[in-house]
């Protein structure tokens, strides 16, 4: 079993790449737990299956022109990373770079929860 | 009661002025809880006489040259800042820049856990 920071580092490395789906194949417990900061039926969600699917609708409605991922940082068995992400969203196809913290908690070299905080600075 | 993006934007405009002991004297909580990422007796901090002299261990012990905070990044109950520090540690005189995100936890309008992420990037 990993531990947290090495978890942490290979995470950082696949997103650094754009390999988002394979950092979350790899990474994510069958028992995941995902939480935006959002109100709504997205805002949490439970297992693989639906976090697997909210990626998938946002790949679908998104076109993304780059990303950045910077990090890890570590604490016990959490990690964060920072994302930058230049995107236009298809439907009012507006352009805009957003910025955000992906808070990841391990449990058995899992990722049990993931938790996005959005930059308001 | 201040909702947690209000209490997260005034906690950032203060350390961003350098007054970081306003800031937690404005917004801890009593009861706060304070996790640095280390082994040890101040790896877990209770209350708010403990996170204070603990405050005042760090400036005793090194010589801030510069300090920036960034954001605030916000979900639910949860803010995050990400702080640049470059600083002098007196005992040894060895000048580093140092990369972290503090993670509060909010109830009732106050601060009742910190806990800090260090950049291994």
């Amino acid at each position: 079993m990993q531990a947290t920071a090495e978890i942490a580092a290979e995470f950082v490395k696949l997103c650094q790449q754009g390999e988002f789906d394979a950092a979350g194949e790899r990474f994510w417990s069958d028992d995941i737990v995902s939480v935006e900061p959002m109100e709504g039926e997205m805002a949490v969600l439970h297992g693989r299956a639906a976090v697997k699917a909210k990626g998938e609708w946002w790949y679908a409605n998104h076109t993304i022109h780059a990303t950045e991922a910077h990090g890890p940082y570590v604490n016990g068995d959490q990690f964060a990373v920072r994302f930058l992400m230049d995107l236009t969203a298809k439907a009012s196809g507006q352009r805009m770079q957003v910025e955000e913290i992906g808070l990841y908690t391990v449990r058995d070299g899992k990722i049990v929860e993931e938790r996005f905080l959005f930059h308001m600075g």
